[in-house]
């Protein structure tokens, strides 16, 4: 640190203690002791078994995914076709029998904090001129997915498309039935093969291996690593990190990769370069599952940054049937909240003013279960609705570019400030 | 190879050896040797000097900006400072000389294969209503880029803007006075210690150096490494590759990741997933720069495809005053080309029609110098527009998700089929 502070002595108006708050800052090793006991209760909390559906004894009226092999998957195929096979014979005729996916069919579950699928299915039989593409394209797909799991490779929703355009015609009928496809087999879209691109990026205290090769995030530089799009190919991921820092935008996270934010405070650090993508979110679980981490979130203070980290956490209605699989159970709002617009005294001048359409969305998200069930974030929400004013995490670079890593954070950290 | 194919025989629409093409493919060693030519031709290319503006006789008639250490950067800022003080003291007042960055000075030097920046200047007195402002403007950039110097941090657009809002009161403004200020320094943008988000990644037989951490590309999955925002942090360079791949596409490049198409064929495979961003740009140059290898094009068949193509190698014109850096000479185009579409048989229903504006992009383009200087992509480029058809790599998809890596890109390897 003294070296630092040395080298930055020579800039007025970013690095002198007058920063603001800059004197509150306790030495790091009073911060780290109050983060060992918050890794330690999380620890207990993960460790504590996890609530599943049967245990709300709502297995029978919702539905769930699992993970699946894709041999499990393959055969799932196989003994669905053999069913169908026999209807025909049977003369009872050729349909598929898929879930819901409606907003109707769509329940938030509180004890779970998700949103699971109701068990409402609707039948696709071949034998209509309504249905009849579309239980088409169905076994198109299913035929495709049976395919690569045969051989156990990946490929995206667009190379699917692909495969047979005269019959998808657009790659939204492909996109829609793929959803299907995991409904019936009963497992998540990742175990169909089928992947998002990637996007998110990973650096910090953390070992894992992407297709047998061990990468540690550590030496990954500043680029950090980019996070693979296939989960099922990750593994055996190992870390001394006291705590999992989700960020939303890219710059934070340069700005936290470069200052090796990681090695004063033991932590991962983890981004989906703004809205969370499949491969992301399938990451952050599976960190926060295995390491049994807590995970604070930072993020902008304006609507989207709570849905973001609302996806993160609760799930997106689109996907709900994979819930289980895609969210993060647990996560704390760190930043930028609200009330540190205030707190933090962010001039005027770097906060926004916001529209129409971000106070309505404000406003959605307060009559939203997932919101109202944390009274911290409403009351955050509300202050944010009332004041109308906006920030992005880059608004702290106004007290110097490293004021977010040298001092907000630290800070944050130290007081344990989060919700 | 035999078990894989074992492994695959199930599938027969895209692996039986009726793929179109499939029987041409001679054994890979025959297609290595050819590649080690091309590898060796490319090495004795890039020894010899490449022309520079002086050569041309051009250095006073056209401007150039060039890497500077950070210290460079500052000391420039300070005798900057010095001059400005001495002409105020000396009554001629208080202005910038900053070179004009308009299209009107812009200049296409087909020797060089680039757009350079020609050597008119504009002046920006701080006694005049009319430039008060951007002067203003201007002085606290330089203020601000010599504190990261000094510090030797990194930082984006957006934190630089944030600095001082009440100032700049939208990013457009700091963002502009920003190249302006990279061309009164005479440095490149990314000396002046501002960096792109990154978005590139590049995986296979590549070893570099990120910050100080050693990168083996060739252990990092599926996922590849992140391409580091900061270029001057990355060095050490090593490679057994014959050549680099160039793809536009997120998929396409997820595709040769997984099936570790550079195993088979000795390369190092980047993308930048579309727009090239230029963190990518800088990072294919040096590759190109340091390991000397030939650089070969994966894009889409559409008019954007050559455009991203052209980009990385003749620059963008809003950037042209740091072209000299940023591009990378002597890119092959090596598919998907218009010719292709039927020389592969792509179907019918995996072509899209051309749209107005893709059609009036392709006419535009050419007109520019550097697609006119290549025939054969004239040529290919006339064929385009007349058959008002456009394709995506992963059309290739219709042949089997595999055909790109084992079928596609080995045949054109083998036939040196490159413009």
């Amino acid at each position: 640190m003294s070296d630092k502070r040395k080298r930055r002595r020579p800039d007025p108006d970013s690095d002198s203690d007058t920063r603001p708050f800059k004197h509150l800052l306790k030495p790091d090793t009073t911060i780290l002791s109050s983060l060992r006991t918050l890794a330690s209760s999380s620890a207990a909390a993960s460790s504590s078994k996890t609530l599943t559906l049967s245990d709300l004894r709502l297995s029978a009226a919702c539905r769930e995914v699992s993970d699946l092999p894709p041999s499990a998957v393959q055969s799932a195929i196989e003994s669905l076709a053999v069913s169908l096979a026999r209807s025909i014979l049977s003369g009872q005729g050729f349909s598929f029998t898929v879930p819901s996916r409606s907003s109707a069919n769509q329940l938030y579950v509180p004890e779970l904090d998700r949103i699971v699928l109701k068990d409402k299915t609707s039948l696709r039989p071949y034998s209509s001129v309504s249905t009849v593409r579309k239980t088409t394209i169905t076994t198109r797909i299913l035929h495709l997915i049976h395919q690569l799991c045969l051989k156990n490779i990946h490929v995206t929703k667009r190379d699917l498309f692909y495969t047979d355009v005269k019959l998808f015609q657009d790659q939204t009928q492909s996109d829609a039935v793929l959803d299907d496809v995991s409904c019936i087999v009963g497992c998540t879209r990742s175990s169909l093969n089928v992947v998002a691109a990637e996007k998110g990026v990973v650096v910090g205290r953390l070992i894992f291996s992407d297709n047998g090769d061990m990468i540690d995030c550590t030496k990954m530089g500043m680029g950090g690593k980019a996070i693979p799009p296939n989960i099922d190919r990750v593994g055996d991921m190992k870390s001394d990190a006291l705590f999992i820092l989700l960020v939303e935008k890219d710059a934070a996270y340069m700005r936290l990769a470069e200052d090796r934010f990681y090695n004063r405070f033991p932590c991962i650090i983890v981004t989906a370069k703004g809205q969370p993508d499949v491969a992301t979110r399938l990451f952050l679980r599976k960190m926060k599952m295995e390491l049994k981490l807590p995970v604070l979130a930072l993020v902008d203070s304006d609507p989207y940054g709570l849905k973001i980290l609302s996806v993160y956490g609760c799930g997106s209605k689109n996907m709900s049937y994979d819930s289980a699989n895609l969210t993060t159970p647990d996560i704390k709002w760190l930043g930028i909240r609200p009330s540190d617009l205030d707190k933090y005294k962010i001039p005027e001048q770097c906060r926004l003013p916001m529209t129409e359409q971000d106070i309505k969305t404000g406003k959605d998200l307060l009559e939203e279960d997932f919101v109202k069930k944390n009274p911290g974030w409403v009351e955050e929400l509300n202050l944010m609705v009332k004041s109308k004013q906006k920030a992005e995490i880059q608004a702290l670079s106004s007290f110097g570019f490293q004021y977010l890593s040298e001092v907000y954070l630290p800070l944050k950290l130290q007081q344990r400030d989060w919700l």
